[in-house]
């Protein structure tokens, strides 16, 4: 059983945008992200989402309610069948937890597509 | 759609070793407890339990393993079946991730049985 530190976690890879594997339970997986910039607008069908800030700050589009602005220390879910687009200024440390296999752009194909899984090192 | 601030609602209630509901997604429940000294030993046999520290130090026993220490930051992941007890020296606020209706003291009954939910006010 091995514990993980979400610094020295973050501290091992630099990439934005290419969550890493850190952790499975019960059908689910967490995953950590460096996000800096606006990610494309996406849903996914099958799979509630749930993002929590462990640096900087992530804005969180929605098209028809308000974003939700999160700090460090603060998460929310996003219900599936939601469109979001996750935005942030500076760069931020992210910690996702959702279903196993969801895909990081949802129901759409692009550059920022992940296409294979990454686990930490 | 409605965040939650972690240190707030740490500071929403005193009561420890009583979860809080503070997040639902894909049949698994966020909970926010506070805990300080041992808790019971026991399982849960259809679910793995993830333990995530924010603040205060955790530590898990397990019978026939090395305890895992966490301190804020850190999270693991117990898998189904495997025997454990919590345990800090001084009050630590840690969050659950775990199947919805997963009680808190597995395959034991004990003073600590949590027999209702209880939801972040």
């Amino acid at each position: 059983m091995k514990k993980v530190n979400l610094t020295d976690a973050f501290d091992s890879f630099d990439e934005q945008w290419s969550p890493r594997l850190a952790g499975e339970l019960n059908g689910q997986e967490v995953k950590l992200a460096k996000v800096e910039g606006e990610f494309v607008w996406h849903q996914h069908d099958d799979a509630d989402e749930l993002f929590f800030v462990h640096s900087g700050e992530l804005t969180i589009q929605f098209r028809d309610e308000p974003d939700v602005h999160l700090e460090a220390g603060e998460f929310v879910v996003v219900p599936r069948g939601v469109e979001h687009r996750p935005v942030a200024d500076e760069e931020a440390q992210i910690l996702l937890f959702e279903p196993r296999g969801t895909k990081n752009t949802g129901d759409v194909d692009s550059e920022l597509t992940q296409t294979a899984e990454k686990r930490l090192e």
